[in-house]
């Protein structure tokens, strides 16, 4: 099952160059998550057609702005609209203290439950686990506390072999168990074991969000043979000082991590908006990656 | 002295057809006072060519989201332009928490001031006095707290006549002081009264934002004949009811507002996302009062 990375801004925090502040869908069999969600983020969805109704869930990084501050107009948007289900928000704890203030203020009670859960500095740990999907978060190394998510697509399990199972006569309602994994133990007393009647299936399918972060390895082992991971690039190399100051990375650095962490491919974004012109990322990054994209607001990336 | 009104956004909660919540700068002599900042308020400015250092004034008018949501945003955006002149921010007293409390998670301090006045519910009051403009603000009748707020271009007092002052021997370091009106004592014991000397000046023109509120009567001293208003029309009038429950009013209650206050001209906005075409607006006012405008983004209306 493929996972589809839709970008809906990649910028830093100054909006420049029709750029915009962070956020991004992840789309995992239909289920669409939304990674961060900076200043106009709803905007860019009317734009380019993620309907608001289809989220679910949304994951915050870290609360400097120009990852957060169009998450209370989405919020308040999915209201009017006439939102009833439940929505998952995971994101450092204040946030939640943030929203309740500015509702409050606002005499607003949404007419829709949200189901915060607060990723704690430092945590590392599952935050979705359904059959079809999983989310983990994992810390980054910025100048707050800040998270990145590695997004799992599961294949569906084990792959049948359907002539071996009529052949040792296994009822089809035991299908879904042989998919598992699990042995089947026949009336007659035959255990039938799950590896005569099935073979591997494929490989889940992995992508992770780096956020914010400098460069470091600190959590290189949550990105290992990954098939895509977007991690931020806001400076070129020749800004690499700067970039340290700044708990940012340069594209040569995301480059870097990517190649050592074995990753299958690379997405820049938050670009400074000192760049207008980004085909230096491109030139520097895949010199030492080769399969590197810089992301353009609007594509889809299929994974 | 003209007031030039530029609008940033003239639409309800529900960004829609390209149309922006509530944002505008008022300038007068090129000092630019930004009225509600709805979010993307920052890049409308960008678009429409408004330099976010002229800005050292911003009134809130209530705290719904679709009016303040961006000013984060634009707070930030200031700080990281570099910005250290003082800020006047003057608003609903939660706002100075809200603004604090983001800041704080962000670890971030600003490197300029902001001066906050909170305007307090009911509040009818001069917020703004200079020599050559002033704002005050009143209180208008919304779901929460909300004030609308009034732009005073002083026309420069009274205006000389200057073959009498030459001829009655006053030095030209007094005419300041004729042009406030003060009469003038010659040193022979001579007083020459003003008015011998001068004629009245320009008069003041005056602009009201009227923010979002139901159709009252009850601010309608406040409008008084002023040169140009700001009137919210969420609705058409087929909507009255609806309108007056949710606290907003229709393009021809605006009307009836206007031409009992003697207003000059009435700007029309606040428009819902239920219409895209504007037309009806137009006509429906303007059969009642007829110096009519539906703004349009990025148009500056001149008063």
């Amino acid at each position: 099952m493929n996972i589809k990375v839709t970008i809906l801004g990649n910028n830093s925090a100054l909006p420049a160059y029709d750029r915009h502040p962070t956020a991004q869908v992840v789309d995992i069999r239909e289920q669409q998550f939304l990674v961060d969600c900076g200043e106009g983020t709803q905007v860019q969805m009317q734009r380019f057609n993620i309907r608001r109704r289809r989220i679910n869930y949304i994951f915050i990084s870290h609360l400097h702005g120009d990852h957060y501050f169009g998450l209370m107009g989405l919020l308040t948007s999915m209201g009017l609209m006439g939102r009833t289900g439940e929505l998952h928000l995971f994101g450092p704890p204040p946030l939640k203290e943030i929203i309740d203030l500015q509702l409050a203020v606002a005499n607003t009670v949404l007419p829709y439950p949200i189901l915060f859960t607060p990723v704690t500095e430092g945590m590392s740990r599952v935050l979705v686990d359904t059959p079809h999907y999983a989310v983990h978060c994992f810390p980054v190394a910025h100048r707050i506390a800040c998270h990145g998510f590695v997004f799992t697509a599961k294949s569906g399990g084990r792959r049948l072999l359907p002539e071996k199972c009529r052949e040792l006569e296994i009822p089809a309602a035991f299908y879904p168990h042989l998919k598992q994994g699990e042995d089947y133990l026949r009336r007659d007393g035959l255990l039938i074991r799950n590896d005569e009647v099935t073979e591997p299936g494929p490989p889940d399918k992995r992508y992770a969000y780096c956020a914010d972060t400098l460069y470091t390895h600190s959590f290189i082992h949550h990105l290992s043979g990954v098939d895509a991971m977007y991690h931020e690039s806001t400076y070129l190399d020749d800004q690499r000082e700067r970039a340290t100051e700044r708990f940012h990375s340069t594209a040569a650095q995301a480059a870097e991590l990517a190649r050592a962490a074995g990753a299958k491919r690379l997405l820049l974004g938050h670009f400074s908006s000192k760049y207008q012109d980004l085909a230096a990322f491109y030139t520097e990054a895949s010199a030492i990656f080769p399969d590197t994209e810089v992301t353009v607001e609007g594509t889809t990336y299929e994974i």
